[in-house]
């Protein structure tokens, strides 16, 4: 077919089921795939510090660096906490995962609200700042820019839904750029800036001292604190690896486990980098979206040169591809949560190339109406994100730190086996569990941080998001139990099910072949075939009378119901006969309908029948009682081919000649049913 | 149900069909409905003509009054012709059954495609000026005209769903409010100008003689022909009478030849009354979208007094309701042409208020796509507007002119007997013909004028809109033919329907409540019953027949086909093996396929399920011998309530009991086909 050759050219021809494993990143790929996130996180986390800094005056940007100290050991932390859960859980789930396992069902599926809400806006507003690094380039541009982020979202939906090491082909080349391009900058900065090898020292930029407001006790600290929680989008799109840890090459664990390592090691020098060159420069952030910090910096240290666009480039790039890895972990993520049953089930469904389609449509339609409300401003949406993030990391921390509490009664030699894993006796769980209790307890600060600061910018959106999707998580699981007690097995036996009562209802709108030949069928289920038939007008009743004792060969035996209407809705007085029949008549059996239908293989040519058959089928279907038989007949085939297979006709044949042309010309005029 | 409650509400109750000759307009309803179009182009049809010749400097302007004068002569010439078609056509129909009856089927189809057309237009033009006219009081506005144009259509679109009456009554007021109010105007203007009842007559401006082009001969000849043209939009709509002649009340002819009498008055008084004002007072027409002549006009006479404001608001409300005449005819006409086969069947059918809904519904769309396109600009409309109309006008005169010539040739007393129409014995079918004849001719030429001048600024659309259409028609017209054919009972007896083959396929996915029931439906039709399951995964198929050998009561006798898949897509090798059974197995036969089958009467519970079955029906669907059955079972419905009815197990009744919980649990995460 038509549309089955589009989809190949779009997508490529359909993988076997048994590829599986062999769809799989090795660790190069990965980190491009996972790493873009956090890594293109640098090009605003010490901004993001230094900002809120500056209302205190220039004079408190010293206290940048400290801050960033203090988020990078922070995310020192949280790699820590999930590298040991990607080495406990070699199967992936991250913080959904180890929350169900150690926290229970609840905090579970808060863990999961959390990271879904936050992957969708990782996706709006990594294309929303994609875009803005080209409109930045190009100003003329501006006025499209929802387009463009729709383009974007497009694009990398595309990519996605054409397999996962693709993908990461495609995206291995910004980020690492990215990352060369700015460590190679922070590089030739330390040596300019400590004069090493004979180079001129860079004198730093001395401002006047700006004043700000003067703060003490609470206040002060507060700010301090706002600022730290501002550093702390630097965290997010760390756990993505912990949850992707089946996209890996086998030994998945080892190979998630070093990645993560690689990653860490990478982030963190790019923002300590960042963050010490950019104070002892003496930069100072620029307001309302002027020129960002790493721009300055990189000016600063190697001029308008080659190398300064390169930065800015990539940068543009990895912001724009970070929306990929929201593609990544939300199917992903979602089908963990649809074989628990808490999302619909064919979110786990692989699509022709093994990937989880429905999570990646359902990720590209939500976060495009986002940027669509937002008008592609991540300005705006910025509020909204990292939140998520954090209520996840403390969750997951939590369940670590359980975890190891657990282990650590384990005697050597012993397993635990938890539903979800099993572990072995270990050494040192005092530490890693003080190192996840601090983690937890801190991202949860952050977390209250960022929900008060930013609430009324819109945060609560957030913040009813995440109760609204463990309530739809709940209720879809509520549905599938229903299912599974109603599909129950056990116990049966063929006296359990309805009887079928010997009675088929016909519905017909006109005497024609079509509705002949279901009547033909009806008469092989039954004795007792009811034909039924709605009178808008009398002529028309008449001209289907008269018709109808043209064929006492079909229609002998058949009782024919007329129902008299004066509205136009025939389908009404139909329905309410065969309910009638089901109800009153037959309570507690099954009854048979039989719907004669036209059929075309023309989408087109079906545009210009009523649909009648197809909605009463429909009005039908929420029926528990009524078994619905459709007897298509194709219009335009030669009738005559099968009246050759039974060259001798019955007694009862009996052929009618006689009939005029004019009648003929209007029996097109009504639709079958 | 709450969708009908909503229904209801929004449209009111349903009307029954017999009511359909109550639901007519009186005449007074009827000019409003019908005039609104017409009288509205007096708004701008004096400075369309004004605006061609202000090109030759403004002393050119002493030509529009003649010029003008020409224009309301071809519009007596076309009023007459169309008093002509309503008389001898008293079923109504307009251009295109005076054309199919006199001049064929393509020039009907022709005229049909051309009315349809402008009518679309003359929706999204009005709908767009009646915007402009707002956002003139409101220029705050101006950002939101395309939503607002949309909104207008959107409401008439509503006020026409709720039937015709009510719609006749809601835009009487406007209309008359018009012309009333600029009637008033012309008259104190004429009093005024000439000084009568002792009055101070008002002095003519004097402008400075503004020299323009210097044209000669045939340059000069065609600026002439392009004013008349542009006055020509003052043609448009009138046409609508002919064409809603079923619209009124009875005697329809007869009231709609006066109607048309009345509205024909109504807007030559208007024309020239505009006309001769605004060329004896000397005003000169504003380029770009200035102060329109009209408003010019009304401030000479009245100054910016109560009366102006009158017009101006009226002005604004009549173009805004002009759009509602398209929502008269386009649906009417639409109906014409999908009772003789040449549009879908479903444009004939009348909605619970007795109006031609899908009619409505397709100009709605059809209109709302063009104002977003142009972006609810009419200036950018306008070279595609009127076109249409005077091919229809051109036609149709031509078809009256032949049938006057048929008239001609009968004895007093005769009868002729068209297809469409029975006419007498007349006299005056010279002149008659005279008229049309000229009429068709002028028509055409303004026609072809249209077309030349106006062809690059967007007439090229509806010049490739026309011939588009006609083949549409064509191609329906020639579907139905084949439904016809194909539906012939002539000389049709039972043996000539396939036979039915004894074989039924079950495509089971589970085993579970759902698929034993229909299994056990399928037991019922045939001793060849087949089971066909696709195995994806081993392990499914294991568990598949170990529940299927613990039903042997159900499972007896029922032939177990499973096919190993290696991809996800299961449907298609369930196809692949249903087309081989109905095509090498039973050529020439219907087979019959049984479909289990889930049912919720919650649409938000469905989305939950994969669909399978109504992917798998509609797949089948297209297959002429394949017969569905769809055997529906509800979840959550007391099945124990059945089993009570039959309290002596059969002998064969076996229950088992000794399955374990841990495997009932999987049994929901598989679909049920």
């Amino acid at each position: 077919m038509a549309t089955s050759n589009i989809r190949r050219f779009l997508f490529g021809e359909p993988f076997p089921t048994s590829r599986e494993t062999h769809e799989r990143l090795d660790k190069v790929r990965a980190l491009a795939v996972f790493a873009s996130d956090p890594i293109s996180s640098n090009a605003y986390a010490t901004e993001a510090i230094m900002s809120v800094l500056i209302v205190l005056g220039t004079g408190a940007l010293q206290m940048t660096l400290p801050l960033g100290l203090g988020v990078a050991g922070l995310v020192l932390m949280v790699i820590f906490s999930y590298i040991q859960t990607i080495l406990h859980y070699p199967d992936g789930g991250g913080a959904y995962t180890v929350a169900k396992d150690n926290l229970g069902r609840l905090p579970s599926l808060v863990a999961a609200g959390a990271l879904l809400t936050d992957y969708i806006l990782t996706v709006s507003v990594s294309a929303a700042a994609g875009v803005r690094a080209v409109t930045s380039a190009f100003p003329e541009l501006v006025e499209f820019r929802v387009w463009l982020a729709l383009g974007a979202i497009l694009l990398i939906t595309w990519v996605n839904l054409r397999g996962v090491r693709e993908s990461g082909s495609v995206f291995s080349i910004p980020t690492y750029a990215f990352v060369g391009g700015v460590l190679v900058v922070i590089g030739i900065g330390l040596v300019r800036y400590w004069g090493w090898f004979g180079m001129t020292p860079i004198v730093p930029q001395v401002h006047e001292v700006v004043e700000g407001a003067h703060l003490t006790g609470f206040a002060y600290i507060w700010l301090l604190m706002r600022a730290f929680a501002g550093g702390c989008t630097a965290l997010t799109g760390i756990e993505a690896i912990s949850n992707g840890t089946k996209a890996f090459k086998m030994p998945e664990s080892k190979n998630a486990a070093q990645t993560m390592v690689a990653m860490g090691f990478m982030a963190m020098s790019l923002f300590i980098g960042i963050t010490y060159l950019s104070t002892h420069l003496g930069l100072v952030p620029e307001v309302a979206h002027g020129e960002s910090i790493l721009s300055q910096m990189t000016r600063e240290i190697v001029g308008t040169s080659f190398l300064y666009y390169w930065v800015q480039i990539f940068t543009a790039l990895i912001l724009f591809l970070a929306a990929n890895t929201g593609f990544q972990d939300f199917p992903r993520l979602s089908s963990f949560l649809s074989k628990d049953g808490f999302m619909p089930r064919w979110m786990q469904n692989r699509w022709d190339r093994l990937v989880f389609g429905s999570g990646i449509i359902t990720l590209a339609v939500v976060s495009s109406i986002i940027v669509i409300i937002f008008h592609a401003d991540e300005i705006a949406m910025l509020p909204l994100y990292a939140l998520g993030v954090m209520l996840s990391f403390s969750l997951s921390q939590a369940g670590m730190f359980r975890l190891m509490g657990r282990i650590s009664k384990l005697k050597p030699g012993e397993v635990l086996d938890t539903k979800f894993t099993k572990v072995h006796y270990e050494t040192g769980t005092g530490w890693k569990r003080a190192i996840n209790a601090v983690g937890s307890v801190v991202t949860f600060i952050v977390f209250l941080v960022l929900m008060a600061t930013k609430f009324t910018e819109g945060a609560w959106i957030v913040v009813l998001a995440i109760p609204l999707l463990v309530y739809m998580f709940m209720s879809i699981d509520r549905h599938y139990q229903q299912v599974r007690e109603g599909l129950r097995t056990k116990g049966v036996s063929s006296m359990d099910f309805p009887e079928i009562a010997d009675v088929v209802v016909v519905p017909m709108g006109d005497v024609n072949r079509c509705s002949l030949q279901a009547l033909m069928y009806a008469k092989r289920l039954s004795r007792d075939v009811r034909t039924i038939t709605i009178a808008t007008y009398p002529e028309v009743l008449e001209r289907f009378k008269m018709r109808w004792e043209r064929f006492p060969d079909i229609t002998r035996d058949v009782s024919l119901i007329t129902i008299d209407y004066d509205f136009r809705d025939i389908l009404t007085p139909l329905v309410e006969y065969i309910k009638q029949v089901t109800n009153i008549e037959f309570p507690d059996k099954m009854i048979t309908v039989v719907i004669p239908e036209f059929v075309s293989d023309n989408i087109l040519e079906n545009l210009l029948h009523n649909q009648t058959a197809n909605i009463l089928r429909t009005r039908l279907q929420v029926y528990q009682d009524i078994v619905i038989i459709d007897v298509p007949y194709q219009i335009g085939r030669d009738n005559k081919a099968k009246q050759n297979l039974h060259p001798t006709p019955s007694p009862d044949h009996i052929v009618i000649a006689e009939e005029d042309q004019a009648e003929e010309f209007q029996e097109g005029e009504t639709e079958t049913v």
